[in-house]
């Protein structure tokens, strides 16, 4: 049940039986030469809608800006400040914290809300363990590529050159949500250079001329897309309901 | 040109012609009996993917939850605090401001967001004006609705009822969008009470008792949407050159 | 009663019979070639004291500083960052509400106040609504101008040409209400540019040189103010009383 | 000249030759059983006017609500929270320093406010300190009443017993600046209790329980008030132009 | 008991029978030719665990950077903003009276932290006196140096050149407590500049071209820093008795 | 070269040859019944300090407080809210980039703090990719015992039961840090439950009684405390010198 598509009296149904929801949330940052500027917040929707439709727990509007700064030399990319991104994290889960969800299961699509949203959650539990008259809410985040099947797809279909940003797993999964909006470009080099620290944007881009890094999306197809998607379904449904339980 | 569905280049080629881009910017909050949560970032969104279709221009993801505390009484609404809100529209102007845009135009959805996103604009101005170093850019926010297109054909199809929230305006548009999620109630009464002005959530909730106010959605149609939904177009392609000449 | 004017044991007596009270809140900010950089918060002023005199509610003291960023090209104007000033009506009607006043009544002098004293009260209600333990508050804002008897002398006296900043109107209040700093000057164009949307202070010098918006306040005088000031204080007394009945 | 009651051409002349300024600041809290609330506030704009008057320094529109937690449990008491005031502090100064303005000399009516506004000072000039991009400015507080000519006369009038708060002397001034509003009551104890730390509203009322604190202010009347003004008056023109010249 | 070297266990017993704890505040900025960076918190350190060591009573750690902007055109000078060390503090004092501390002594090394710490004191108040839902605390903040046994050590060992920054007294302090890390340096002059009002960095270091302020610190020895730690101790215990009982 | 214990010109010359700066960073909270509230901001510093022994580098003073929400159910321990903590690494950053530091090597002692710090960075590099006018710094944070020669020595001492709150190894570095305070205390059960998510305050207590996780503190010696330091020391001049020519 995506909240947005459901009227307030069928989230009072669903609230008779499950305090739970997923919250999607991505980013608004360049992939690379072939990859959509909404592969992360596009990934994590998909999948957590397909949850919500596999097992019809309740999916809250997609976060569709995360904390992408280091994104910023590549055009069309926009980022929340993580102190922005925290107080939409907050007001969010209190939001929904006064109808009576209590448990909030994060799908990201993107490494860089990591901390930013963890520190988000720690804001809220500070919150209450100092005193402060709030709900309590149990929240967590995870990936929606994170699972063992997922991890076993692409491994398969990519072996080492996934990569960490502008993966070939995550353009796949875009190109099988938007198969309308696939792209198609040289990669040069064919498998971008990998993972390192890096700082502030104009850093990123010396380090990652092209954005991506570590790995080959020309790689991607929408069918790989559908594969990964199955299993992220599989992974997410099992770690939503074992977070329920927990 | 989503920016969600283009790629960093594609965006680059983009500002060498245009600095304008469209921000769709709705609620997520209860919105009667046959209405859908997300019905303002619903209509937004549609109308301003349909601009970018008509016209190419940017159009930047959705901003889904917008100032909506007065409907926190029915289950499944959320809202931003105006304080976050406002924090909100300004990463997003600061950081595609870094890329060129200039030219922010924001279709609205929700009435509930005006004070807040006009605080917002006002907040980035005041930086500009303190002689803080940001960008020089520019903002404008319209309903999807508000164009003349579109306000005569909801006042030919709804005459006095099509209300101001849960409107049989905004109900059909979403109907339109999201045919899989057409839902069928009753009202009762048929037409909602008149707008007047409230206050918290429970005060709303006590003028207006299923959410509704002044307003019988039953009206809706799918095909009523379509019909705003050209008008919309019409409407705010008009209003979004006008601004970029301005 | 003004609250400035008063003992804190009046006040206790006031509150056995009423709780509410006006709170006029301006701008500092340039008017024009012959109007007061205070006009704003001085009209404001002049009409909440005389309501407060008329009937004997509690008046607080004058809100001097607004939002008033767009003014800045203009010597001697200031401004208040609308974050500032939302957080300055949040402690100003917390500490109010600690005694026990529930209706808070702003008498506005000032467009550029309209959206962040709105969301300003919205961040006070969405605290509500979200659960934070807070009183129970109602708030509305007005303009001294807005009432019909007001509008109709403006309208008698000026006709098209009352404007919308540095108006003959507001001149004219001010004028009666501070005599000995009637100012003489020039207009030149005789009525000013027309309203439009304007965005950063340079923006605005650059659309209105002298200041004025459509207005021609060479018409304004102390004998107009004093009609108007008759009538604003009419209106604002049954605007005052609906509102506590409401 | 008041900056609420010039033109703003009037200022762009008198910053050719002057870049100083008067902020006067006060509060709204209860003054004991004959003082007014707006005691603080009122005596710094009296004498800052006054210092105005006599040597033609601008003088800004009073900051008339301060930090006064302590008085909350006496009706009709108002405060900033210390964060706010310290926003407002900065926000006026940054105002008035686009326009050329560097020296604000704020003339105070309340010990509450010394802390708060010299670290509003302090953030002020740490962001300087920091490289953040601000203008160069120099701020001072002193209260109108602590000047060598002002203590003296408050000395000779009421010795001992002028106190720490509702001060004999400052309901002396505020009777001489607003005569129509002399209160009358009977003090008992005489003499309030000393001055003592405290904390919390509560606390404060518990221990000073009309609001006084080492005061008889029944010995106050508008002819001291005019002997302390006149004090003042000189003790401030000549604060300030040291200040200037510092 | 310092906290830092204790078990949960011991403040758990230490909380039945006191609900008290001292401290530490001070800085991390230059303290002239032959002072440390960490003069201030290094004092402030030695003299809050030496009361802790003599009377039991609970010890904090040490807030080792306060407000320090005007230093900062010194190297290895660090400040926090005002408003930094405001949420630090409220953190701080929150955080313990979860615990049932109710008593916040806090032992300053530094001049610069009055405003700021003693704002946040306020900012603590006001929470309450407003009505949030805070624990009810005193907080008193006192210089290790400003007892009367302490100011007559430092009077009998240096007169009217123990000055006002990087003293002689506070040197010979940290010399005392930090022996390996004693400095020599020629002062020119001898005695530095008298205390005069600083604003930003680059204004104190042209007033104080070596960072000291009317001090001649090359009278310092860790055996005047012996003396002044025991008149502090005795000076700090006295102070913290009077405030429990307070 | 601790810059506590330095004179600011030690620092000027210092920052002639070396833009780099260590930051220990830990907590304020519980660990166990052995251990210190103080263990985590004990071990970075000491660790820190003799890394600015062996290679002279300078060491910023401890920062002691961090992100310990969890452990507010057990006496003693004190958090930062993380929106504190970010800004207290912002300014200390801040301040320390103004001097020329550009190289900010955090050694972390407490897992808590990471996600906090982390965002802290990216508000830090966000502000640079936006165009705000902050220099160009570059952070790392790494774990004291994080290292390969540390680990190697906590498996060889520990293997399984190292665990991850009130370790056996940071217990033991403690000890060897500050022999006067050893503490010795029964564990039960012998080994504290694992490791597993955890929320706010009470729900930590709830799952780790004692405040232990999956560790058996019991086996820590000062001994076993020298041992590890001196690999963390050689662990982390590695990484610092790593981390400079990054």
């Amino acid at each position: 049940m995506q909240l947005a598509l459901a009227t307030w009296q069928e989230v009072e149904d669903y609230l008779r039986t499950s305090n739970g929801v997923i919250v999607p949330i991505g980013s608004t940052e360049q992939h690379g030469p072939n990859g959509l500027i909404g592969t992360d917040h596009l990934c994590a929707e998909v999948v957590a809608k397909g949850v919500g439709d596999a097992i019809g727990c309740a999916v809250a509007p997609t976060l569709a800006y995360g904390m992408s700064q280091h994104h910023l030399a590549f055009k069309g990319s926009a980022t929340l400040r993580p102190s922005t991104l925290m107080l939409v994290v907050r007001d969010v889960v209190q939001s929904l914290a006064v109808h009576g969800f209590q448990r909030f299961f994060f799908i990201n699509g993107h490494g860089g809300n990591v901390a930013t949203v963890t520190a988000a959650f720690d804001e809220i539990y500070a919150a209450k363990s100092l005193g402060d008259p709030v709900e309590q809410v149990r929240c967590r985040m995870t990936f929606w590529s994170g699972g063992p099947r997922c991890k076993k797809v692409a491994e398969e279909l990519y072996g080492g050159v996934n990569g960490s940003h502008a993966t070939a797993a995550e353009v796949s999964l875009a190109q099988y949500y938007q198969p309308q909006a696939i792209k198609h470009a040289q990669m040069s080099p064919k498998v971008a250079p990998p993972s390192s620290q890096f700082f502030e944007a104009a850093d990123y881009r010396a380090r990652y001329p092209d954005g991506r890094i570590g790995s080959d999306p020309s790689l991607s197809s929408p069918e790989h897309g559908k594969r990964l998607y199955d299993a992220a379904i599989e992974d997410m449904v099992e770690a939503y309901r074992t977070f329920l339980a927990y």
